[in-house]
C-alpha cells in the first residue's frame, strides 16, 4: 500500500486565561490543524501562536469557523438565518487569514466546528452557505467536510475544492452520520483500537458503522481530537499504525491533490 | 485653490437588532469610511452591507478596530498588554478583508476607534502595536492617525503609509490634542461654523485651538461623524462649502498620493 | 363589564449605546413591564432607569430572561440543556431582583423573552426548566406564560402562581400558537383592529385564529409591544378601547388575584 | 493565642466548557469563597456547582464581581463611569443571591475580582461604587477589603459591614499596596514561607512588606489562591501551621463578629 492520507485535528481552542486540550502534542501529529477563530473558542493572540507553531511543524491551517457561544463552546445548535451564517463564517475565515500573516503561510482549508458542522452535515442550506462563504474568501481554499455530507454536496455544486473526511475516533449510524457523543461509547478511547480501525479504514475504504454494517467511504482525511485525557495516546498509535501499514500521513492540500 | 483632501466618517456601528448612526446619508458626503469590525460594534453581516454600499458609492472601506467591549461601545479605556492589542487589531483587519471580499474591493486603510484611538494617540506603545498590526496583514494599507499624534510616528517609524487626519467637528486643545467631548462644547454642532472651520483648515493647513491657538497642521483628511442628530448637517455643509472653495473630496488613497 | 386585566410590555432592551423601543411610551400604556435582563438585551444601568421609572408609573416589574445572545437579541433559537437553562434563567432572574433594590420594589413576574418563550410553549422540558428557576428564586413570583401553552402546565404542575397571557397585536393559528412573524400580515399594525380585537378577546375571553376559528382562552395579560413603529399607537388605541368597555388596567398580581 | 481568622479564596472562574483553578480542593481549606459571578468568569452552572458545594462544607459565599471582560479575565483595567460599574456590581451581586437560592444560603459577602479590585484600591470613586451597590442590595452583606485601601474607608463611610483582608502569598509594598504579580517573586510559592507568613502575620497583626518594613495591620481575613499549580499546597500549609499556633479557621461572618 502507497497512500497518501492526511490527518487534521481542532486547535487553538483556548481563550484568554483558559487553555483547553494539547495543541503541542496534537501539533506533532497531524498533517493539518483547524484553528478556532475566536467565536466557540480561541482568541487573536491563540491564533496567533498556532500558526507560528504551525509553520514550525510544517502542518497546514485551516479555519475552524463555530456559533458565536464560547459560553457553548460552539456545540449548541442555533438556528440562524443562512446569510448571517454565511457572513459570520467569512469573517471569522477572514480573521484567521489576517492572522496567518505572522506566519506568512495560507489559510488551506476551512472546516465548521461542533454544532455548526453537525447541523451543516444534514442542513443543506448550512452547508451551502458555508461554501459561499470560502468562494468568496478564497476559492482555492479546500472545503473539508465530513464524508457523505450535504457540505460534500455543497462543496461540489459550488465547484470547491472540496475534501471528504472520516473519523478514526468516533462510532457511526447506519445512516453515514456520526454517532452521537452525548453516549460516551461512541467515542473510541482505546489506542489500539482506534489504531486498527484508521488503517482498516485507509487499507479498506470503508468505515464500518457501530452495528458492523461496511460502508464504502471515499476521504483524503482523518479527523483526530486533542481535547480528551485518551486523545492524544489515540492519535499517536492510530499515526504510527497509518505509517507501519506504508500510509505517508501527508498535509491537506497534498492529500487533496493526490 | 486646487486641492485634494479627502473626508471620513465611520460607519457600520449596528449590531444585530441594534442600528446607530446614518450609514446611508454619511455614505454620500464622505471619500472614505472606516467600518467597525465586531468588538466595539458592528457585526459580519452589518460589515457586508458597508462594503457593497460603498463599492456602490465609490467610497473606499477602511478598518475601524476597537476594543473588545460592545457594551461600553468602545469608548472605555482598557490597559492591554500591547502584543494582545496588535493581534487584536489584526484579527480585526482581517475580518475585513474577507468581509471585502463580497464587494471584491480592498481595504484601504486602518483607522482606530474610542478609546483605542485615543489612548494610541498618546501612548507609542498602542501606536506601534496597531502600526505593527498593519504591517503584518498588508502593509500597503494607509494607517490614518490624528494628525501629531504617536500614531502617525508609529507610522513613519514602520515605514507605513501614514496620512495625518484632522478633525472638523471637535474642538482641539493648545497641545494638538482632540478636546474632552465630556464637556458638549467641544463637539461643533453648528453646520455655518464646521463649514466655515473646514475651508480654513484646508486652506491655512491650520488648526485653530479652543483657546484661539493657530497650530500648522499636516493632514490628508478630514474626519467627520455621523452619530449625532447633527452630525449629517455639519458633514454636509463642511463638504458643499470644501467644494465651493474649490476643494476636490476625494478617496483616501488619492489624498495620500496627492 | 367590570373585569380586570393586566397589559404587559417588553421593555429596556437597548445595551450601552444602542437603544430600542419606546420604554418611556409604553410605560404609560401598560400594568406591568418585563424587563430584559442583559442576556439577549438591555445592561445594569438599562435595567436601573426601567425600575426606577417603574416605580414612578406604578407599573411592576419582571424579568424578561431571554437566550445569552445580544447579537440575535434572543430571536435565535438555541438547543441547550435544560438544567444549564434552569441556571441561565435563574441568574437573569436574581440579577433584575439585585437592579430592583435600586426602586426598593419586589419582582412581580417572569416572563421568557423571544425565542426562549416560543420553544418553551411546546417543549415541555424547557418549560419546566424555566419554571424551576422560577420557584428556586422566589415561588411567589408569577410565571407569565403563553395561554395554552406547555409553560402554563409548567407553572400549575409545580404549584406557581401561573398567569396566561394572549397578545393583542399577533395572529394566532389554529392551534393556539402565535402564528410566525416571519409573515408580516401576522403582527397586527392597524390601532382600530387591535383595539377591536382587544375588547373582543376581554369580552368573549376567545381568541379568533387568522382563519376565523373561535378559541376560548383564559387569560390575565394581554401582551402589547413597544418595539415597532406603529406598536405605540397600537397599545394606546388598544388601553383606550379597553378602558372605555369598562376594563380596568391592573398589575399583573392585581389580576391574577382578582 | 485564641484567635478566630477567615480564609478567603476566589472560586467558580470556570465558564462553560473551560475550567480553571482547583475548586474542590480549596474548598476544604477556606471558611469562605469569593464566587466569580459571569462577567470575568464563572457561569450559572458554576456557579450553582459552588453555591451546593460551599453548603456542604459549611463554607459561606460571597459575590465576587469582575469586569466585563471574559477575555482578560477580568485582570485588564477598564475606565467606567463610576455609576456603571456600581449597577454592574449590584447586577453580579443580585445573580448570585438568585444562584444562593438553590443551597438556601446567604450571600454572606462581596469581594471584587482582579483589576477591578486593584484599581478600588486606591480610586475613591470606585471604593464607594461598589460600596453603594453592596448597600442597595443587601446592607448586611460584609465588604470584603484591602487592609488599608480606599475599600475599607468606603465601607466605613456607608455604614456598612467592613472586612480588612491581609494576603498570605503576595508581597506587599512599603506602601502597603500589593507588589504586582508581574515580577515573578512578589507571588510567595514556598508553602513553609507562607505558612509561616501566615502565622507572623496573625500573632503580630503585621504585615513585613518586601523590603523587610513592618505595616501594623488589621484584618479579618487572609486570601489564599486556588489557581496556580503551588497554590493549593500553599493554602493547605497555611491553615495547617495557623491552627497548628492555636487558630480558629472560621466563616468571614464569624471572623467580622469576633
Amino acid at each position: 500500500m502507497s497512500v497518501k492520507i492526511n490527518l487534521n485535528a481542532d486547535i487553538g481552542e483556548g481563550h484568554g486565561a483558559y487553555s483547553i486540550g494539547n495543541d503541542a502534542a496534537i501539533m506533532k501529529i497531524v498533517g493539518s490543524v483547524n484553528v478556532a477563530c475566536g467565536f466557540h473558542g480561541g482568541d487573536a493572540g491563540v491564533m496567533r501562536d498556532v500558526v507560528l507553531a504551525a509553520k514550525e511543524n510544517n502542518v497546514t491551517v485551516g479555519a475552524h469557523p463555530g456559533f458565536n457561544d464560547l459560553w457553548g463552546f460552539g456545540r449548541r445548535r442555533i438556528d440562524m438565518d443562512p446569510n448571517d451564517l454565511e457572513y459570520m463564517v467569512a469573517y471569522q475565515i477572514g480573521a484567521l487569514v489576517g492572522i496567518a500573516s505572522y506566519a506568512g503561510i495560507k489559510v488551506s482549508h476551512v472546516k465548521a466546528h461542533g454544532a455548526l458542522n453537525n447541523m451543516a452535515a444534514t442542513n443543506a442550506e448550512y452547508a451551502m452557505a458555508i461554501g459561499r462563504a470560502i468562494k468568496t474568501v478564497d476559492s482555492s481554499m479546500i472545503y473539508l467536510a465530513l464524508s457523505g455530507s450535504e457540505m460534500v454536496k455543497a462543496g461540489h455544486a459550488l465547484g470547491l475544492p472540496t475534501s471528504p473526511e472520516a473519523f478514526i475516533d468516533r462510532q457511526y449510524d447506519d445512516d453515514g452520520n456520526l454517532a452521537t457523543r452525548k453516549q460516551p461509547e461512541n467515542v473510541i478511547k482505546d489506542p489500539e483500537m482506534a489504531a486498527a480501525r484508521a488503517v482498516q479504514m485507509v487499507r479498506e475504504k470503508t468505515i464500518i458503522s457501530r452495528t458492523g454494517k461496511p460502508m464504502p467511504t471515499e476521504f483524503d482525511s482523518l479527523c483526530v481530537h486533542g481535547d480528551e485525557p485518551t486523545a492524544i495516546a489515540v492519535a499517536e498509535a492510530s499515526r504510527a499504525a497509518l505509517e507501519q501499514a506504508g500510509v505517508e500521513i501527508v498535509t491537506l492540500p497534498e492529500a487533496f491533490a493526490k
